[in-house]
C-alpha cells in the first residue's frame, strides 16, 4: 500500500514508521524534520524495541507526494483550514483518506471536500513524542479504533484495520466511529485542558482529591452528552472509571494539549471543547463543568 | 476611641490611616512597614486626597499595645490560626472586636474566643494596595457595612457607623450581616478566583466574552446558595447584572486574591470557597462551577 502522511508530528512519525517497517511505501509530509530524516533516516525509541528506517521519502511539498491508497492525516487540528490543499495532491480516483485527529469536525471537514465515502476516522490512545528532529519517542499505548465516516463496518475498513495490525499497531474497525470518538472525548476532555491549565500531569491531576474528582465529573459530563447523540449502544456508565484506573497505570504522562501549551503552540480547543459543546447543546445537554475548562483555555490563548 | 488595628495591609492601614485623621487613636500591629511607619508615618494615596500621618503608634508585638475600645482586623484569612493570640491582649472587658476579613467563619472564629456578643463582622469594598513600606494606596470604592455578628441592627453597630462616616468612610450598619457576607461571596467567588487562576484583571475577564459568561454563572450559583441560607430577604436576581455593571466601572483592577498568587503568598481558599461551599451543601446545594474553581485554585496552591 502505498500510504502518504499529512502532519507528520508525534503521531504520524510514529505510526508512519511502522507502517513502513511492515513493507509499507510510506510518504512523508516534512517541515521540521526534512533535513534530519531525509540525511539520516528516521529512529523509533519504544518500550516495545528501538528501530532505525535508513532510507526514509520525505517531501516539502505535497505537490510533489503523487497519489497514494492511504491519506493517513496526523495534523494539529488548529491547523485545519490548510488540510484541504494539503491533501488534494495525494488524492486519486480510489484514494482513501483516514483522519487520527482529535476530536470532532474532522472527517465533517474531509467529507465536505473529497465525498463521504472516501473518509475514515480513527481514534488513537497514544502517548508518544518528538524529539530531535529525526527522532520520535513512543512512551505507551498505541491502540487505534477506526471505522467509516459512513457508518457500519466495511471491508476496506476491516482490511486497513488488518493491515495495521500486521504493523504492529494494536488496531480495531468499529461499525459506530462516533461512539469511538466520543469515547476519546470523555479522556480528552478531562486530562488535556486540566493538565494544560494547572501544568500538572495526569499523575499530578489524580494524585490531588478536588482535581481526581472534577476529572470524574468532567467525564459524567461527556458521557451524558454522549449518550444524547443517538449512538449505536451508550457509553457504559462504569467506562469513566476505566479510564481513570487506565491513566493511572500511565505514571506522569503530559497529554499533547499540556504540551502544546507550554511550548506556546496554539491548542486544540475548537475540536475538542467547541464542537463537542455545541452537539450536547443541539441535543439539550449542557456542559456546565466542560463550558468553564473551556472559558479558562480560551482565556488563556489571548495572553501571551 | 481607641482602635487596634490587627492586620495592617492595604485595607487596615488605609481604614486605620482615615479613623486616625479623623480623630480616634489608632494603633497599627505592623510587621513589615514597622521601621518605615514609625520613622516616617503613612502617607496615604487617593483619588479623595492624599494625606500624611506624621505620627504613627506601631507595634510589633500586640502585648504592648494596651486594651482598645475596638479591635479591627484586616487580617488575611490564611493566617486565622494566629488571630486568637494576637487579639487576645487588646480585649479589654468593653472591647469590641470588628473582623473586615474575607468570606465566611471569621466571626465563628472570633465568637468561639471572646463571646458572640463582642463581635462584628463587615465587608469592605475597598480597592487599595501597599506601595512601599509607609505607603498604602487608595484606588476606588471603599463603602463597609457592618453589623453583628448575633444579627439586628443594635445602637452600637449604628453608632459605629456613623463613626466610620464621619471619618469619611462611606458606612451602612446592617441588620443581617450574614446577608452582606454572602452578597459579597457573589463578587468574590468569581473575580477573585478567575483573575489569580488566569492572571486578567477584571476588565480582561469582563472583555473575554465565555468568561463574563462564567462570571456571572458562579454568581448565580453563589446566589442561589446564599438563598438558602435562610437570610432575612433573598438577595435579588438582578444582583449579578448590577455587580458585573460595578465591577466594569472599575477598569482594570486586580483583586486581592491575584494579588496574593503574583507575590506567591497563600490564597484565601478556605474563606472564600472552601466554607461557603460546604454551607451550601448542608442545605443541599451544589455550586458545581464554584466546586471547579476551587479544584483548580487548591491545585495551584500545591505546585511552586
Amino acid at each position: 500500500m502505498t500510504i502518504g502522511i499529512i502532519g507528520s508530528g508525534a503521531l504520524g512519525l510514529y505510526y508512519g514508521a511502522l507502517l513502513q517497517r511492515a513493507g509499507h511505501e510510506v510518504r512523508f509530509l516534512l517541515r521540521r524534520d526534512f533535513d534530519a530524516i531525509t540525511r539520516k533516516g528516521l529512529s523509533v525509541s519504544s518500550p516495545k524495541g528501538d528501530f532505525h528506517l535508513d532510507r526514509v521519502k520525505g517531501f516539502r511539498d505535497p505537490a510533489e507526494m503523487g497519489t497514494v491508497d492511504l491519506a493517513l492525516v496526523g495534523l494539529k487540528t488548529f491547523a485545519n483550514q490548510h488540510l484541504v490543499a494539503l491533501l488534494a495532491p495525494l488524492m486519486g480516483p480510489m484514494t482513501r483518506v483516514l483522519t487520527l485527529q482529535n476530536g470532532l469536525g474532522n472527517e465533517e471537514l474531509l467529507a465536505e471536500a473529497f465525498g463521504a465515502e472516501r473518509v475514515l476516522g480513527g481514534v488513537a490512545f497514544l502517548c508518544s513524542n518528538r524529539g530531535q528532529p529525526g527522532f520520535v519517542h513512543h512512551l505507551d499505548q498505541g491502540r487505534i479504533r477506526l471505522g467509516e465516516f459512513s457508518g457500519g463496518l466495511s471491508p476496506f475498513a476491516e482490511s486497513l484495520a488488518e493491515s495495521f495490525r500486521q504493523a504492529a499497531i494494536p488496531c480495531e474497525a468499529v461499525a459506530d466511529l462516533r461512539k469511538a470518538r466520543w469515547e476519546k472525548l470523555v479522556w480528552n476532555i478531562p486530562f488535556n485542558g486540566l493538565c494544560a491549565l494547572t501544568g500538572q500531569t495526569t499523575e499530578g491531576l489524580l494524585a490531588h482529591a478536588p482535581l481526581r474528582a472534577e476529572v470524574r465529573a468532567l467525564m459524567e459530563e461527556v458521557i451524558r452528552a454522549a449518550n444524547a447523540q443517538n449512538l449505536s449502544t451508550p457509553i457504559a456508565p462504569d467506562f469513566a472509571g476505566r479510564m481513570i484506573d487506565v491513566t493511572a497505570s500511565m505514571g506522569a504522562y503530559r497529554p499533547s494539549m499540556m504540551i502544546d501549551r507550554q511550548e506556546q503552540r496554539p491548542l486544540e480547543l475548537d475540536a475538542i471543547y467547541a464542537l463537542p459543546l455545541a452537539r450536547a447543546a443541539e441535543k439539550g445537554v449542557e456542559m456546565v463543568r466542560v463550558r468553564m475548562l473551556h472559558a479558562l483555555l480560551d482565556a488563556g490563548e489571548k495572553t501571551p
